[in-house]
């Protein structure tokens, strides 16, 4: 029996577009439900390590761009370099998916922000990006945004970014699978094996 | 023609043991030659990021140890948790290995004082790990220590510490190959491939 996988991310997240175009063909492909939940990493990083993922002007921000931009091209998922980082509003994108899941669009509307932001080079969360991806999911902007500004909200991210923080997360994407946590696109395929045999599947050596 | 690849690490990174570990069959049946290269990531944190890679009593640290495990066990690597962490005396760490690759006992002293660490318990660079894992490769753990005290092994270890500096590194391990960089165990294959192809392989999506 295939366990269920909780797709745990936040909206600002690069690497997370790697997971976004690859997790729903793998998780079909094991028979694995996924639970897309969001959550504010910079409110746990902010709070216990004070770490920012790629600071301005590092080395390390650098090797990111290169290296989802490599990886994209052997997944054979569509990219245009460079890549807007950060988003300018971080916070918004994580609402308005907030409501999407609530709502059903949920799923749809991040892969179609993520593609535009990723395939377009228009941020996530900000126009033109967002009306053109609600737009695809059949929202209206305006209604979306009244709703996603609502305290309501507001106390739901408050909520999961909680839940997120007890299961001993501290980046995105990370995948929980039977208590187990699977941290990075990199480790899906660990998640999907998990979630299929409660164990890693041995490599050939 | 097969690039050949850089193998950059810190005596005292957990993930190099993965690497340490999987790297030689890997490339041996790549055709690449591999160059075992040491530095200091410390010092390139401490003056550019001042991110500890994984501190002490976060959620990261507590990941990074389960995350091991359960890919060493995939790998049939063995390993003995937990394993102690951080060493003691990294720097000293980092030095006898300087001095092993210059005298050429280096690769086969790393993967000896790798294997007590991970699998007996004994952290790398302190005794008993130093003079069980140095007389395992023939060498005098009283010469070895004067030697990798000297002067000379510090200016060598600042001056590769700068030269992967100047090639982007960030972490350890990193692959080193044709001007790209890889970082993780987890790229190790990447690395691989791309010292074969000069791209990565697409995978099967």
């Amino acid at each position: 029996m295939t366990q269920p996988i909780d797709f745990w991310f936040t909206a600002g997240s690069t690497y997370t577009y790697l997971s976004v175009m690859r997790l729903p063909a793998l998780a079909k492909a094991a028979g694995a439900e996924v639970r897309w939940r969001i959550f504010r990493l910079r409110d746990i990083l902010d709070a216990t390590t004070k770490v920012v993922p790629f600071p301005a002007g590092s080395a390390k921000r650098d090797y990111m761009a290169r290296d989802i931009a490599r990886r994209a091209d052997r997944y054979g998922i569509a990219i245009r370099t460079p890549v807007p980082y950060p988003l300018p509003d971080q916070s918004f994108a994580n609402r308005v998916a907030t409501l999407g899941m609530r709502e059903g669009w949920g799923v749809d509307y991040v892969r179609a922000a993520y593609r535009r932001w990723f395939q377009e080079g228009q941020p996530s969360g900000a126009e033109p990006n967002l009306s053109a991806s609600l737009a695809e999911v059949g929202q209206d902007p305006a209604r979306v945004t009244a709703l996603a500004n609502s305290d309501e909200i507001a106390a739901a991210l408050v909520a999961q970014t909680n839940e997120a923080r007890q299961a001993g997360l501290f980046g995105s994407p990370s995948f929980v699978v039977g208590g187990e946590v699977f941290w990075g696109d990199d480790r899906l395929e660990d998640a999907i094996a998990w979630a299929k045999a409660g164990s890693l599947k041995r490599a050939g050596y």
